[in-house]
Parts: C-alpha cells; sequence; structure tokens
C-alpha cells in the first residue's frame, strides 16, 4: 500500500477537484491509500453519496485556508494548520506517507518543501520539471520550469541530472536526450552561466547531453528533456500553453466567419478536439518538485478531477520508481557547491 | 529621397531575397533610394533583365564574405569588406544614408552596430525589437529579444521608453501598454532584476506600464510592448514561432489520417493558408534594433523578398517618424547608469 496526502484546498476547483480526483486515483489503483486534506465538515460532505472503498481514505483535518495574497514565507510559517502545510509536516514526519499532491499557491509549496521537507541528500535547489507533448508522440520535461528564478551553472547540471533520471525512471525513456535552453546552438552561446554550464553538461558521465536547444525546437521530438534557469523555463512553458490556446482559439472564431468553413469544420469536430487535448499539459500530469526528500507533485492551479488523478498517479510511480535514490546516487558523483 | 543600405549576402536566399526586396521596396516608394552592399559581379548578375528604376539603385562592391562560424568581434575587426561591415561604416559615415538592413548574422550586426556606428546619446544599449501579432488584430513588440544576454533594471527600463516610442510613431499605437515579462503578476514576482525594474517602471512618466505579463498573454492582445532581458525575450519570440509552426503542422498531418478530415479541410484550405501567414512573423517586418544611433534592421535568415521589402519599408518609417530623436529627448529625463 502506498500512501499519498491530497491537499484539497487551493486551485480553482477546489474541493470537488483534488476529492473527485483522488477518488478516481482510488479505483484505478488497488494499492494506493489517500489521505484528504483540508476542512473536515467540507470533505465529508464533498464524499457523501460517493461510491468508494472508505478502507483506503482518510480525511485530515486541516482547517487554515491560505490567501491568495499571503506572502509564502508568512503561510509557512504562520498557517501550520493549512492544507498545504499539514500535508508537508505530516509526509516529513511520517515514514509510511510517500507523497503530497497540491492544486494551491506553487510559491508556498516551493517554499514549504525547501524549509519543512528538506531535500535529497547532495541536491542544492529542488526544481520543477513539468511535461509537454513533443510532435512525435513522445514526452520532453522542462527543468525548472520556475522554482529558481536565479540559477548557477551547478543547479543546471543538478536539473540535468535529476530530469534525466526522472524520464528514463518514471517514463521509461531510454538515456533521454538532455539539451540546455540557449539562445542559440554553438557552444559558447548565451550569458555567463549557460557558457560555463555547456561543459560542466558535456562531462557529465552517463548524461545524455545533446547540446543547446532554442526554443523554437521545444515540440520538434528532438528533446527528452530541456534544462532551464526557472525563469527561462517558466516563460518556455508558459508561452507554448498561450500559443496553443490562443491559435487553436483563433482557429475557432474563423471558422464562424464563413459558412464554407463551419461546413468543414463540422467534418472535422473530432480533430480539433483532439488537437486541443494534444495541447493541453494538464493531460500530462502535475509539475513534479525533483529533489525534495520525498515527493510532491504540483497540479495547476485550474486542474480539474482527471488532472488531479494524473498528478496522484505520478506520484505514485515516481514513489515505486524508487527515482529518490537515483537520484541521491548519481548527485553524489559530483561536487556541487552550495550556494 | 531617403538612402537605405541593404546587405545583399548573409541569410537563406541571398542575393535574391535582398536583391528582390529591394526592387519591390523601390516600385512601392518613388522617395526611396537603395544601395546594394555585395559582390559587384554577382549582384550586376542578379539585376539583369529586371525592370527598376536605375536612378534610384547603386551597387556599392563589397566582396569579402562572412563565414558561419566566425565570431562576431572577428567579423568587425577583420571583415570590413563584407557586405555588412561595409554597409555599417557608409552608414556612419554619410549624412545622406539613413539605415542599413540585413539578414546576416544576428551576432556580428549587434556589435558591428555597437562597435562601428555607436548608439542614441544616453542609450545605454541597443536591444531588438520584433512585432508579433496578437489576437485582437495588433501588434506586440518585444524587446529585447537577444542582443543583450544579461541584463540591469536600469536597460530594461530605457528598452521599454525605446520600444514604446517605437510602437507610437511608427505604428500609431496610442500610449502603448507597455508589460515587463515576468513569472507571475505581482509586483514582488521574479529575480532581482524584475523586482528593481517594476517600480523604475511604474515611475517612469509618460510610459503606460500596465504591470507584469505572464508568457501565456503575450498574444492575447492586452500588451502593445513587453520588456524582457534578451535571453527570456529569445524564448518568448522563438517559442511562439515555434509552437505555433509545430501546432499547423500537426494539424496537416492529421488531417490526412481521415478522409472526413480531408474533405473538411479542403474546405477550409483557405483558413489554414490564412492562419500560417498570420502566424508568420516575416509578414510583420524584421527585429529593428533600437537605440543606434541610425537605423538598422535585421531580418530573419531565412527571408524572401517579401519580408526584406517589409524590412525596408519598416526602416524608411522609423527614419521619416523622426523616431530616434525622439528617444535621445525620453531618455534625457532620468540618469541611466553605464554598466
Amino acid at each position: 500500500m502506498i500512501k499519498i496526502l491530497v491537499d484539497c484546498f487551493g486551485g480553482d476547483h477546489c474541493p470537488e477537484a483534488p476529492v473527485e480526483g483522488a477518488l478516481r486515483a482510488l479505483k484505478a489503483n488497488p494499492e494506493l491509500h489517500i489521505g484528504l486534506l483540508g476542512d473536515e465538515s467540507v470533505l465529508k460532505a464533498q464524499l457523501e453519496g460517493k461510491d468508494y472503498d472508505a478502507s483506503r481514505i482518510e480525511i485530515i483535518h486541516a482547517p487554515e485556508v491560505i490567501g491568495c495574497d499571503e506572502k509564502p514565507t508568512d503561510v509557512v510559517r504562520l498557517k501550520r494548520d493549512s492544507s498545504m502545510m499539514k500535508g508537508i509536516i505530516l509526509l516529513r514526519d511520517n515514514d509510511d506517507v510517500a507523497a503530497l499532491v497540491s492544486i494551491g499557491s506553487t510559491g508556498a509549496l516551493v517554499t514549504g518543501a525547501l524549509v519543512r521537507l528538506g531535500r535529497i541528500p547532495g541536491v542544492i535547489r529542488p526544481a520543477f520539471c513539468p511535461l509537454l507533448p513533443s510532435m512525435d508522440g513522445g514526452l520532453v520535461g522542462i527543468c525548472d520550469s520556475g522554482a529558481n528564478v536565479e540559477v548557477t551553472s551547478a543547479h543546471l547540471r543538478q536539473f540535468a541530472i535529476m530530469a534525466s533520471l526522472y524520464m528514463e525512471n518514471v517514463y521509461g525513456v531510454k538515456s533521454p536526450r538532455v539539451a540546455l535552453l540557449n539562445v542559440g546552438l554553438e557552444a559558447e552561446k548565451g550569458d555567463a552561466v549557460r557558457q560555463e554550464a555547456y561543459p560542466l553538461l558535456r562531462q557529465t558521465e552517463g548524461l545524455n547531453f545533446v547540446g543547446n536547444m532554442e526554443s523554437r525546437d521545444l515540440l520538434s521530438g528532438k528533446y527528452d528533456v530541456v534544462v532551464a534557469d526557472g525563469f527561462s523555463g517558466n516563460v518556455l512553458v508558459k508561452t507554448t500553453e498561450g500559443t496553443a490556446l490562443e491559435l487553436l482559439k483563433k482557429i475557432k472564431k474563423d471558422i464562424y466567419s464563413c459558412s464554407l468553413y463551419k461546413m468543414g469544420a463540422l467534418l472535422m469536430k473530432r480533430m480539433f478536439k483532439e488537437e486541443k487535448e494534444f495541447m493541453n499539459y494538464q493531460n500530462y500530469g502535475g509539475s513534479v518538485l525533483l529533489g525534495t526528500s520525498k515527493v510532491v507533485v504540483k497540479g495547476h492551479g485550474s486542474s480539474n478531477a482527471v488532472a488531479v488523478e494524473k498528478c496522484i498517479e505520478q506520484a505514485y510511480r515516481m514513489e515505486v520508481s524508487g527515482l529518490s535514490a537515483q537520484i541521491e546516487k548519481e548527485i553524489a558523483k559530483y561536487e556541487h557547491y552550495e550556494d
């Protein structure tokens, strides 16, 4: 039995989406036990009338609510009875708890994980690694996508090692092709951090570093992992998301401008739906936080039940893959300077 | 008469695209005079049999060729007889020459412009400002998109002022809405540079600063100017380009997977072509270099004749708008520290 905590407060559709997602995950996976974090009475009401295996689910009362504008450090310090912070502390203090899934505040989750949960030995900074679909049918992991807006080349090397192990162990990608996000392909491109990181990545044994990547090639299918600082990684992921959505929206609008198009679109209705689903990052799970001492998965704030289910499934697979031990072993091979 | 130099060597389709683009621009604009830079015999051969007003075009012999792997500093130092470097020097030394258009090496052009041409008084760093289409039918300028991979908050303020004046004076956008590219909307988001830049932008009189922008909203139509460091600005522009291209390519491929889709697509053929054209950044001109003492426009390396024509037209409009004088005047209002 693997026990995963689900933070049910935070996110646009709470507590419905987290609770519903948890029930779906429970049904799909008989080895799963779930702890729902949040206000007990609200969660009880949400579960009422639902069909589920009560022996594998429990409610953990966490009544405090995190406001939208609260500073992450304040949340960590003052809101110990919020669903998120209580989840982090329970995860830290209980050997039988494997992971936490949350669709709440990203900043609070990162700060909380750093301060209260801690890191895998040797890891300087945990980093987010969301997945995007690539055009050859595979997935590409982007690490970091926002946990660290300022980085050194040593950070980037660790992000590369962690994300490569993640794609290999959790998604079965053999020898993942790792690229460094940069403004050009040549080794000397970019700022000082990138210029330092390039040879470091080259020299990292066991890492299939294929060189720099220009962001226009993200979805090309040529890469399995893209290494970036959290600022430009965030820009990379959100621009992809935004462009796809805006373009599909524009196509939809333009269809209505002409009756011929409307007829054509009728025949292609299923295809357009599929394209939208293909580009919907929620279908590929959450943004896992790599490098924390236990598994933490962050789902998008707008996650629906299916998206939350995917996050739970992802957390489960991370735990059974033994990823943390792998990361500790590989990271130990190199000297990384704490900043 | 406004005289513009066109660098005819460099780019994927040279010298055809630059020469053809120049001839198109000449036809469209009777006030234009063009100097074609490059190997004289090759350019003569290219012009042969073409119909043009010979009194408004001249060939300037520049036989040296810039190799793909040459370092920008070497190009600037050693290749004074290349079409690009000769163009920059002629632009600097001749009052009657207004602008240079090039689709050659970006690095060489930036370095050459900085070292040989110089800046508008007060400008710390020139910056690129390409345009992308926004979904409300307008345009959004991104400044910087790659000239400066490392910046300070003072640079970002200057980019904002220059790009805002550009959109206002050259594209007629009244009081352009200027946003700072960041990882979240709140003022305290981002790294130290962004945290410093936010209040600076707020305090800049005459600037319609609307706050931070998350990259997923780039095409939303809510912004006219996005201010960024050259690294993340480059990621922003190229990710938009790449995502749109890959998505349209995928749609095209998927259409062939089903005969119903093929029929539908037949009815929508014109629309798909229009979407592709809409997202084709070449249709919106080149990436102008803001802050140099004279007008420099950089077209994409893959530019065709129409794209080069747009770049020439853009250079012309920048010159007649008196943008440089405007930039000098506005920049002078603030103390900017040279780095």
